[in-house]
């Protein structure tokens, strides 16, 4: 089947192709084939590329798609939670995102989307209701991770918030917080993305005009880079709190000083919860459709990959065959 | 009057020098005039002298002395409070560590006690308990900063805990952490500290002995250094919690994805209370003295300094000359 491969070129570098000849997945015991409708490029994809998480295979992690496998899921659209615990593990998502021998669908341990075919356990599936489009639903992955900041933080007193890094995630994370806390400020760099934050219903804010003394009793990093953490820092009350979305590949020097001085709290945040994405999803309280920039058939998932790195666009979604 | 002072060389390059002919401080409106009796070094000292904080001027935050200045101070031995708000500021300890315009002594834009004489708010000033030996009482401002870890974290959901860094800082931090979270370990290099550690009451446990698996619910941090953060983010367990009380002059490469991927919370943590770190003291729940590695007087600083970087000592004293 066709479908993206990351692995090593001669001299040990990471490197992305598109590759006709992949076998498709062969479903374990307990997983179920699902043919690949839509799947949408992350930030992290486009990490893994550059080497993070030391990730060789399939990369993607956010699709929709249809059951191929016979069983009570046949025929059904489907999203799924990404995080897949070992056979007969028991648990709550918290409990499975964290299990130590875990694999994580296109970067961990698992091949992902960016294919024809997937293969992931029918507990890890959701079915897609049938009035949600493979263009919202495709975000489900995404709108989970950004209602998890919910889960991070501490909200009791936290009057006026912000989002760093107004991109795929940033714009999600700026949705969900704005209904926990009106005064968000979505913080941009350009004029035109602050048209699109403004078109979701958020409050964008130019980073230039950010007011003078360190406005924000919380701030969410969604930049995907360490100046977002260095701006945040800047920028927060003492004793405020950072939810830090962003992974990238390199280590890069941070001074932490003013986490100590300050006493700041920082949140790690990662995968949320699916079922409460689909449901916001469905009842319309998170916007997605507008953040679609682009999209191409998988066959042409190099230009969609360098089309995602571009700052001008947000979502970049693949056409994977089965639509 | 004699002090340690810390500029600049030919070069900008930070220097620490004992200087013999430093004019004595005069005190502003409401400050009083203390003689030092005996002074503290703490790695932030250290870390002052090689830059951090641009700090120029005289360093030293942890003392004990008596009050020259008439008035309802006057002849009393103190200890004082190290974060200085501005005149007329009104406000809890929380309000006045980060009070923006704040000075704080010896580290922020005012002169320290590592001199004869010291200047201070006489509001700053906490008199010390007749019976409180200085020896004890000069440890009065790094058990506040112990105690504050206590406020910085949840100990819900804590069973084991540790404490890295079994320096000047960590068997303070380890007493006191002891005493809410009885599972907590004192990770120990030498087997002379982990023989100090255990004269102290508390649990020793050396690096290579550390379980594997990622034991911990709850790491305090207080290496000094990013290879502190690094350790605990390897050791804590998914969602646990890092107090962070380290700072250090060089920003260095630190790998942060282990924060988003593990939901780790980290809390930074500063300076505590300096009347309960005095009742803790007078009630014996510290134990302090045998901490004390070896002392100096004033007048051979540099040697004593020097000491406090040695590995093999913890805490290091300056006789300021007024005993």
């Amino acid at each position: 089947m066709l479908a993206v491969v990351i692995d090593r070129d001669e001299c040990d570098r990471p490197r992305t192709r598109l590759a006709r000849d992949v076998p498709p997945p062969a479903p374990a015991a307990g997983e179920v084939l699902i043919d690949v409708r839509v799947a949408g490029i992350c930030s992290t994809d486009l990490e893994l590329a550059r080497g993070y998480m030391g990730f060789r295979g399939i990369p993607g992690h956010e699709f929709v798609g249809t059951v191929r496998s016979p069983g009570p899921l046949h025929g059904r659209r489907v999203v799924a939670e990404i995080n897949v615990p070992p056979p007969g593990f028991d648990g709550n998502l918290t409990a499975r995102k964290h299990a130590a021998d875990r694999t994580v669908l296109g970067i961990l341990g698992r091949d992902g989307a960016f294919a024809e075919q997937v293969a992931l356990p029918a507990a890890c599936c959701l079915p897609v209701p049938d009035d949600l489009s493979d263009d919202v639903a495709v975000f489900a992955e995404p709108v989970a991770a950004a209602l998890q900041i919910l889960e991070d933080c501490d909200l009791s007193g936290v009057t006026r918030a912000g989002v760093i890094g107004a991109g795929r995630l940033g714009l999600l994370c700026g949705q969900v917080l704005t209904r926990a806390c009106p005064e968000t400020d979505l913080l941009v760099r350009s004029a035109a993305r602050a048209g699109l934050a403004a078109e979701l219903g958020l409050r964008p804010l130019s980073l230039d005009a950010v007011p003078p003394g360190r406005p924000y009793d919380l701030l969410v990093d969604c930049t995907g880079a360490p100046e977002g953490l260095a701006w945040c820092l800047a920028h927060l009350r003492p004793r405020g709190q950072i939810v830090l979305k962003s992974t990238y590949a390199d280590p890069r020097p941070i001074d932490l000083a003013p986490v100590v001085i300050d006493e700041i709290r920082i949140h790690g945040s990662r995968c949320g919860p699916m079922d409460a994405a689909l449901d916001a999803l469905a009842r319309g309280e998170v916007a997605v459709t507008p953040l679609i920039s682009t999209r191409y058939p998988l066959a042409e998932a190099e230009r969609a990959l360098a089309a995602a790195a571009r700052r001008e666009n947000v979502k970049v979604l693949l056409d994977c065959g089965s639509a």
